[in-house]
């Protein structure tokens, strides 16, 4: 975002609103590794960095209110557009108002572009140089998203970080699909700044390119001329092995403008975080906290914990000595086993609260630690201990 | 509940803990009708009357943290003795510091005595005179409950009122099947008075004899000469017509110890509620607020609601303007019925709010009106206005 852009009139009117357009600042940068601690501003307020957005698809962080969200430490979490288009429609919430007050969630949100759901759970029934034409996974009814429509969607959500569209990919792809796919999604990301309206929100480039170190750094330059608010690193947890995905991160990270965030998609698990933090990024998503959470299967700082395991029955500890989340304050492992093979609601109310703490006490280390220079120890004791102890490796 | 029971060892033990020992004055009675304000204490603390349990089947009120429940203004729950003595077991809780602890509800617990789940939900194998035996719902593991082990399962829990082990029959009854019924659970009744060991705690009568007024009537002089610390109506709410559960009702209450409270099991709609509270009840319960709630039947000041209505599809409205819970304070009718067509979990969570705050506004302004001496004009209004716009007639 350019100074010139704070003339636009929605900046103007945010500022009338109290409210700060959207920018970003490198705060430190640790000695021994990439990682690098940040600070978000919004039209909702402050995000440090390196942070993890929780995942709200359908107006909702499943199972948990928006207080209980904050209360676990989230700042900022993500919205789906796939999802909200089709259901409510994002007039509709546009009509009430946005999504922040449609959710009652008056933090920063991110909306992703869709682009993700429309191939993975949508009827993809024709990809054109226009956009994606597909058929709703609710009803079967038709649609067409383009990368103007895209942005138009997300502004009517009234999203503070907006993603523009790009083609996903699958892996392993060859390198020509990957080529022909990247040239794609740039054309497209041109599409999306030209239509971008809001400028104290904030709107995203997603770097396209397989696990192909030329096709990346290429894609990444061009999404640098055209100017972005922050960069994203797409087409990446899908399937790759470990060593592609932080060889991918290594060497790709590097390369993103430096005084923009680095946001990459859908990453991931605790491991993940910290090796990727390390290479600089500072942004992260997925749905792998909640999720787990409606499974059973619970972080802790000893590893994950299978709560329906029998070891638990009797057990009158909480989940995790070191959290001090609402449910280990409140408790026990029994009682949560309890709750999950009873299939009580409430099961997933407090797992996920946990979980999701569990991330946030996580990030909020990891920023300690960059902010004191000694991340890298941290990421080794941390692993050292969360490896200690893994259930998920026992199942 | 005798002043010599108070030297019971279990009774010192509360009163060194600070807890006060189980009884009950009322403070008030209607002019109009037989409606009375009443205080009961507990070792968990005061509950005024009329009161409305809410139901938390499984050590949890279905959806809801306890802070939610508490913050409905609910005082008082149910838990089901039948369901906790299967799954986890009454002794893990009571090893794990009874169900209180277990389930962080600090307020008191009245557990039923499973008689009607072992009717209604378990494989009934046989009846005799020394209990049931049956089979689990959940693994067909064979059980036998006695009004003895009755007892000392609702102690194991820790509840602050046990009711006596019953006789469920179905509605409709022959009369010599009701009487013999009537007879075996007097018997069980004073058995179970005979085993009741912690004297802070309430144990209540239960009276059965179906629809027939003489056999009410013997069957409450019979308990009433037993002694104990309050007294229900069961067997009713079972499929009789209304106007039979308020003849009976009608009849039965006054016949119904004074001093002690008085408690009519399973009832029940805000109208049965309002007409039994002018009948001299003092407590209810029921499973209505928190099953209508997970099926969308929101209750309102206007009648039901049925939030998954298309009328509500763009309605930025509350649920019920005249409802300060947090579910009206910060949602959009739109957006609960948003969540409840996509099938979220939060719309449980919020609608559950909802409805037990409803039950928890009629039962403060049902208390009010009787201390201010205008129940009979509240109870008119109410349903004056509740009856106006209820959409389950037009379902």
């Amino acid at each position: 975002m350019t100074t010139s852009q704070r003339s636009d009139p929605d900046t103007v009117q945010s500022a009338v609103d109290g409210r700060e357009p959207f920018h970003f600042h490198v705060l430190a940068t640790d000695h021994a590794t990439k990682a690098r601690l940040g600070l978000i501003q919004t039209p909702h307020g402050p995000v440090e960095t390196p942070v993890f957005m929780p995942v709200g698809t359908r107006g909702t962080v499943k199972g948990v209110t928006p207080e209980m969200v904050r209360d676990t430490g989230a700042r900022i979490i993500l919205g789906n557009t796939y999802h909200l288009y089709l259901r409510p429609g994002h007039e509709l919430i546009g009509r009430l108002g946005g999504l922040h007050r449609f959710m009652n969630w008056p933090g920063p949100i991110l909306t992703d572009s869709g682009g993700f759901q429309i191939y993975s759970l949508g009827k993809l029934r024709k990809l054109t140089e226009e956009g994606y034409a597909f058929q709703s996974h609710i009803d079967g009814s038709s649609h067409v998203m383009t990368p103007e429509r895209c942005i138009n969607v997300q502004e009517a959500l009234g999203s503070d970080i907006m993603m523009c569209l790009d083609e996903c990919t699958s892996y392993p792809g060859d390198r020509s699909t990957i080529e022909s796919s990247l040239d794609l999604t740039l054309r497209w990301a041109r599409l999306c700044a030209s239509v971008h309206r809001s400028h104290d929100r904030a709107l995203f480039g997603i770097s396209q390119g397989g696990v192909y170190p030329d096709l990346r750094k290429r894609g990444i330059e061009a999404l640098g001329e055209i100017g972005f608010d922050g960069y994203a690193l797409g087409g990446l947890s899908v399937g790759e092995p470990k060593e592609l995905l932080y060889d991918t991160v290594s060497h790709a990270a590097p390369l993103l403008p430096p005084d923009k965030p680095r946001y990459l998609m859908g990453v991931g698990t605790p491991e993940d975080i910290l090796e990727c933090v390390a290479q600089g990024i500072d942004m992260f998503d997925c749905v792998m906290p909640t999720r787990n959470a409606r499974n059973g299967m619970l972080f802790t700082n000893r590893g994950k914990l299978v709560i329906k395991n029998a070891r638990y029955r009797d057990d009158g500890n909480p989940l995790d000595d070191q959290c001090g989340c609402y449910t280990c304050r409140n408790y026990s492992r029994a009682y949560l086993r309890h709750l999950f093979i009873a299939r009580e609601i409430l099961a997933i109310v407090l797992n996920t609260i946990h979980n999701i703490t569990f991330y946030m006490n996580l990030m909020n280390g990891i920023r300690e630690a960059v902010r004191g220079g000694y991340f890298d120890s941290f990421r080794k004791t941390f692993l050292e201990s969360y490896r200690a102890n893994n259930e998920e490796d026992a199942e």
